[in-house]
């Protein structure tokens, strides 16, 4: 996830998850966090107060641009030491050793990639829902329509078009209740210290994980450093999403065929050749296929992102890294896609009833 | 998944589950669809009840080898069409035509599978419970022991054996979970006839889909033909079993090397060089590192057969067929390695603490 | 790689193919590999001559079966290990410690699996040369015949039905050269020893290796224990072989769906229905498209397979193991579903032209 | 790759290949492809040598940003329309239909990615060259020195450290001869217009390709708008250039541990922790072995982009684009971090020979 091409960020991409999941959203939720932290270790005790106030109306006002950060990511493999840097140099001598204080650098980024999560969460549950309600009035629309099915890339027998608009609802239905149960295992906080075992606040790590993931609105949750399924879960829940949207899109591209003449991808019409005016091409439709592809590739490196040997193991951890937000980012376009193909859709029942008429009358007598 | 190596049977595959997913397996699983189906259409009145019995009675004795359906399968496209017609030729003119009645090659086999999957879970979670059984007794054995964490390759600062041990069980404890929020959706039966809207049953198909479902032990759905997303968060789940077997897997690899030392793999001593008798090869730890990368890529497979064009694609649904069974096999053999490792590991307390200890010696003045 | 159905042994794989990579076939040359050996030592006089001769009698009557090497593999984590110890078992005291002298378990299977992937070459260009040959035959019946381009999904413009058809062939051509170049990498000898240094013959191991690989008809090297990457070139070579056929699936796919009617797979008639017997289906077109994204999965585990700790390393060479000859099976399955299609397709020129003209006359006025 | 982390620009991310990527470079190389296009077309009298001119003279003043092209891209799904608009919009009447003249957007997208691969090749070819050359110096060094061989995990026999360097060193030199052999393929024009017969073009076709190829310092070659082969065997190439490289990355993961000690990833020390001061992390090599990785995964789908369906299929195609350009940053990035390593390493030979001491002293007796 190295190249951010502006040329596709629309077809490609999605510019509302981009901005989630930027550089600079990460580098403001852990500055977040630090902030969250310290106001948790002030109001336990952990930290001087003053120390605290001085730590949270720092981070209030540093600004962090993601290029000032790549030198020291090269040097120490994380973005969090060089962060961390920029604010201690701007505090005072008796606060800077209260900065970040007793957690590790995964802590801070763990829970940072946990918050975007979050929001992720919630735009693309909200495509989901603006996805289902346009495949209702779909079907409310066209689903008594007799068309003919295709099994096995041939004419089968007449069905109700309904029936196929279904098989593009019901998984939205189901990744609606999927995502209910993997939230309450995903956003939870992260805070484990150097090596896992909040050893360092002795007797109130316990405290301090509730007090802080309260504060952060996750749950709390004790060290996950080298446990990162609920993150491959997520990844495919992602995956998934694209697959489902890619399903519509497939049955666009076969419909929309000339000869087949069933659906338009878009009532305004499709992409044009350079060089072919006649041509109505369903780009999203093919970008929806394309992209499920894309994310169905990507769970595998999340599935080995579990393969992490010690306590923490970067070999393992930076598949998350390049995968993670790529993977949100092409679940919310094709989602967004899903969503204008169903509210856009030329539907010619005509040619439907047609081509179940020609087909009942050859193979019935 | 076209070669059967009985040399590595053991080592990267798992008797017990292949005997579950085997073509015998899955041959039987289809007979007795086709018998409960005629079953429930007799209760209903759909078919003569002495055609049922015929049918039913037929099936009981019928025996065919999956060598029998090879060529049926390689003309269709699948397995069922074959198997039915041996079938259909051991019965009366009666009966017949009411062998598979008003359903699909794909009602069929999509609930067979559904059926092996259900054995496979319970295989599967009862392997589960004995890991995470094993991992716990020993957390009690040598939870309290002090070892060094090792964070990106080195080593980090003293903890407590137990926590490591906790990053092994806490994944299983998850999977536990997931597995029940799965099941619901998972465990139902398939049944759409020919073009999946059952319309040859008429007002029938709900009741008869319901009754089928309750003598097949299956939940009740409509159907599913060209939705595959179940599958795909069942083959994640697989994927997952693996890959969380594989961290301690990986953490063996580190902890047994020569220098090291602090764990054997096994109590009896490990795998033998043909040249250096020497050696004791943690070979099981290898091989659950190696597993979860391959039972990683083929999730990735699951989840493009969601991408399924008009009513049945087998460009998508032979995805599947290729993969959910070698899931299931490398799953079980990852969860076997891991209960015999977890059970038979030799702990190496002494050299843990001179370690620490070491350590302290050398970083704290 | 556990698990081999016969009911897909014909639609899913290729008889003789797995007859090739069989586990009877590894263990024939593995032997093949000892007595080559032994016949070499002697002639070198690194082993005493008489040990040599019973050492090779021995080895061309023993009879060792793929069950037989199970349980050694599971505890040794390779099956060479319980091979030996068969065939030693069966020498006298004079020429037991001359078996397998001085190499390591490695350096047998790796060749052996070098052997097998000769004689794989071997069968897949012959298939690629009859496909090719098909192609041919099939451009000069059909390659003038007007037919439309289809582009993005669309009807683009008249082309000649030998545009499509070169589309199939140029990179079959292509595939014939690079097995050429890559053949001299891929088909060499491994010999290294227990560390890959051959250290244990001192000054005889260059004249050992070459005069071996002369007697086994392959090119001499250096060790390459832990170098994997002639082997990954190989396989995407392989995951090529499936992808060129299913580019002509995919066109099958498209031209034989009933609006467009251009082709019928088959000239027989393709795959039935268990319910709609009008069905004529293009199954092995499907197979082709997916045996080609199983294929393409596959690769990147071979890809992975390079990323090899020490001298050795099972972690990455288990997953050749359970990739290599899986995708030599589905490259000779692609291959001679190609070869079957591309002789016994149907082609409708009246339909190709009554599309054209319909087109030029909706489109040009 | 839809987002660029400036984060991990230098980590995870190589800034040379990035430049030669960029969208900005993409559009360079379109522009300077239409140019080349009708100064041929003018050479060879296929248009008005006054229109040639001006479009010559005005695509050289035209600056076209990504941004601008965005919103076409998502209308057309393909870039070249949009950019072609906007140059045509600056063009006077007389030249307007001559620019871009008789050819498709393809045919300048492919021919600008060649142009891109060209250089990317000459980039890492000059990596890799650096890289042997490093490791040759590396191997004069400590060729020499006694270290142990480690097989499976274990230690298993004395060798020279030149040994493992030599199998770093032997993969790199294959790559260059492979790129020799590729270039030959990969490095051609794409010329097909609308359908790939260039019929626009009557018997001039074949001349113009010659001659524009020439100009832009490509080989010659026939349309190959549908036959993705020969990008499929460079991603393979770059994949691998990730995997050699990585294994170089494990051996130092491996023989940095600090009980094994035998080398430090940079004379200079390495990445450090947030919290524990005492880590010398080798974190490029970590980075090495997540990105062959990461790259592996891609090749699946560069395979999977030859399931081109018809004579231009974007479900294909685009899998290409959203991949392609990553797996040159993958590998520029690991041959950088290579370069470096095998430059900088510091070797402990006296904890080599000391580890082949112990072990020979314990074994031999």
């Amino acid at each position: 996830m190295n190249y951010q091409s502006a040329i596709y960020s629309k077809y490609l991409s999605n510019e509302k998850m981009v901005a989630l999941v930027s550089d600079e959203a990460l580098i403001e939720r852990i500055l977040k966090f630090e902030a969250a932290l310290a106001r948790t270790q002030q109001k336990l005790g952990i930290i001087p107060s003053s120390a605290a106030e001085t730590i949270i109306s720092t981070l209030a006002k540093t600004e962090i641009r993601p290029d000032d950060l790549a030198q020291g990511t090269m040097q120490h493999g994380i973005p969090v030491i060089a962060l961390i840097g920029i604010v201690r140099d701007l505090l005072n001598e008796d606060s800077k050793s209260f900065l970040h204080y007793g957690v590790t650098s995964q802590d801070a980024l763990d829970t940072a990639q946990v918050m975007i999560a979050s929001e992720a969460i919630t735009l693309l549950t909200r495509m989901l829902a603006d996805f289902q309600n346009n495949l209702e009035k779909l079907d409310n629309a066209y689903g008594l329509t007799r068309c003919m099915a295709r099994t096995r890339g041939q004419l089968a027998a007449p069905i109700i078009f309904g029936l196929r608009i279904n098989s593009w609802l019901k998984p939205v239905q189901r990744q609606q209740q999927r995502i209910k149960e993997l939230s309450t295992r995903v956003l939870k906080i992260q805070l484990g210290g150097a090596v896992g075992d909040l050893a360092f606040f002795k007797t109130n790590g316990k405290a301090l994980t509730n007090e802080l993931a309260s504060q952060l609105g996750l749950a709390s949750a004790s060290s996950w450093h080298a446990q990162r399924d609920t993150l491959a879960e997520f990844g495919n829940w992602l995956a998934m999403c694209s697959s489902i949207a890619a399903k519509m899109g497939a049955d666009v591209l076969i419909m929309s065929q000339n000869e087949i003449g069933e659906v338009e991808e878009l009532n305004a019409g499709g992409g044009k050749s350079s060089t072919m005016p006649h041509k109505n091409n369903p780009v999203l439709s093919e970008a929806l296929v394309a992209i499920a592809r894309l994310n169905a590739s990507l769970q595998s490196r999340m599935l080995e992102g579990l393969v992490h040997g010690g306590e923490r193991d970067a070999t393992a951890w930076i598949l998350e890294w390049e995968t993670i937000r790529q993977m949100m980012i092409y679940s919310a376009t094709s989602l967004s896609h899903a969503v204008k193909i169903s509210s856009e859709i030329k539907v010619h029942t005509d040619i439907m009833e047609r081509t179940v008429a020609t087909f009942m009358a050859k193979n019935q007598k």
